[in-house]
């Protein structure tokens, strides 16, 4: 196990979900030229496009414990190397959740992923399960596909980002929008209470959702 | 005819006509942070992007009947090809728009194009015609000159994808923008009444658009 | 001359054109979720971006009078080609106007460019002078080095497409910018008025600055 | 020392510096359509990206001391060159201050970068300390990654670009979003009094935070 991939996955964790938090913090809600669901979406969907370019080479780039555990259903990723991916992919995100919290002015939230009251349109967990797993097969049909050996080069990480910034377009009001267990995990230990007890849907929706998106771009490009 | 083709396009539609009504249902008007028009553009956009540079190559990324016939016209596909691939778009349009009724929280019109009072602006069935033929017209010369043989590699997938969202921030006010078929197929099944009975415009316009697109490229590139 | 350049030159300029103009009277301002600013700003610059990318080794992709002369000021273009180039921009810019004059809701002014009273924030003339000539010049220094001999193939169009959207989000609120004379004709032609009377500083300031950015850009890569 | 460069250099940070201006002065709170945060973060990414495309192969692209000084501690540029690229970065941002503050409508704050009273939130000295250092750490890692000689051609400005679009996003209402001393000067020179006083911090934070980002880089791909 390389350490360097671990603390490529570290920081690239730590940025994804730092833009989440950053844009929804601060920017979300603004006392002036507040920038709503689109900056959050834009801020997610240009930083892993950016850590991608920049450090993906290090590591594969996934920076979500979903990826990781879909990469290895697709049989794009060993299953031995997953464990110390998803621990540096979750001490990423609880890093940054503290780093902004220590700036200040977090939500007593602290943007967490949750259904019911805590999704913005009182979503049921059925609806937030339904639609994380989608969109989370959705991610990983696009991961594997624009990583494909004959794709060509370089448009991998400008796809694989955007996707991220439709992903939350699609469903923050809904879920606040996971797609990634770390994304979770982070805000979810410092809100605590009713988001802590709803992480588990968090790991769970997002990882299904990620296995059933590389069977079928498998099934689909073999 | 190659079945993995069809479930790409089925996939393709079914994500870019779930780009729009994620969008739509639950971001456009969220009870906070609300993305309007810009968050819908953005993500039919992104989406499309995203989805045609992971899977565009194993069906060639229509993801719409208009494009499919544009793409007849224009000499780039088959006409026997054309049919099951319009049914397939039009199968994954209807499958969406059923998962995310199931989440719920659907607006009664299900975001369904149309004029008069489906239309935000109220705009004549005359209006909507004339915006409908000339942005499939754009989109198609877009799409054919984008994907020519002597394009640079790659970019393809980003202008085609970007090209919808020009052509929703250009026209949601005035037809709720279709220009494609089988994205106003899903909701206008859904909504019923004036959406269904205004649903013949929406093939009619955007069908006729892409082969006079078709038609202007490919005289200005023969 | 090449018929066939000129109608990509008419057929650019109405889509650069008319992306300003459906998202002006459409989108800005929209009974619900109104795109504003940014809805503009992204409409011309992903347009410009799919239609340079498009049809844009037809005629060299300049649909703009003020770009045409400034390549011809940088060395990049005859000046006894420029006319018919110019007539045909000014022709693609009347004819969308004249649309979109037709799908109607158009505000009074037609979305022209102007000072004083057609500025939003009251701009002096003075004001917009300076404002057009920095940014035609920043145009053009972007158009000419994104297409030197030397750069990477493929990024000119989004670079020159989107250096649009930058632009007017500088600067809408002072001119409703312009920095093309073809784009301010149209709209003031259906104006009439005090923004026909002013069109003359639409003509000069973008040619002026174009210019400049194009001798700038000569002298800094020769 | 080559005297282009330098005066690419200039126009660099002019543009960069401009694109903050007058997005922040002109459309963030404009009368109509107001583009906001999400409107000055669009501005500068593009801005950056389409410099940076067209005459970064001129200068670098640095366009920003911190960068210059993170370049020095990451082994890619040398000390003794940094000192006239930086005084050519700071001629460039006091340049195009006075520039806009001649075109007019700037607040008194000159869209000056600061804490306290100069903060949106209201955040402290420390909070805009970590947050400037941690986003400036990021920013550089970003830019050593995308110009690894390794990476795809061509993407590099796009990812550097659009990395200041997001970085923007998380740190306008805390900061106003430096990154950059040389856009802090402008503002506070026009600005005086309180901006002036804290004008240490927005060379300190960054320049710290883009060696500590430059090392971090340097080890990950050794």
């Amino acid at each position: 196990m390389n350490v360097k991939a671990l603390v490529a996955e570290f920081i690239g964790t730590f940025m994804l979900t730092g833009a989440v938090l950053g844009a929804a913090f601060y920017s979300f809600g603004a006392p002036a030229g507040a920038a709503g669901i689109v900056g959050v979406a834009l801020s997610i969907g240009i930083t892993v496009f950016a850590t991608a370019r920049a450090i993906g080479h290090i590591s594969g780039g996934h920076y979500n414990p979903a990826v990781t555990l879909g990469l290895v259903a697709g049989g794009r990723f060993s299953l031995g190397d997953a464990v110390p991916y998803i621990v540096a992919q979750c001490l990423g995100a609880i890093a940054v959740t503290a780093v902004f919290a220590t700036i200040g002015n977090a939500p007593a939230t602290y943007a967490a992923n949750g259904y019911g009251s805590l999704s913005m349109i009182n979503a049921s967990l059925t609806s937030v399960l339904i639609i994380e797993v989608v969109l989370t097969a959705f991610f990983l049909i696009v991961i594997m596909g624009s990583t494909r050996a004959s794709a060509p080069a370089g448009f991998a990480p400008l796809s694989i980002g955007l996707a991220l910034t439709a992903i939350h377009l699609m469903s923050i009001p809904v879920s606040n929008t996971s797609v990634n267990p770390a994304r979770s995990l982070g805000p979810a230990l410092f809100a605590g209470g009713e988001a802590l007890s709803q992480l588990w849907l968090f790991f769970v929706a997002p990882i299904v959702g990620a296995v059933i998106g590389a069977i079928i771009y498998r099934w689909l490009d073999e």
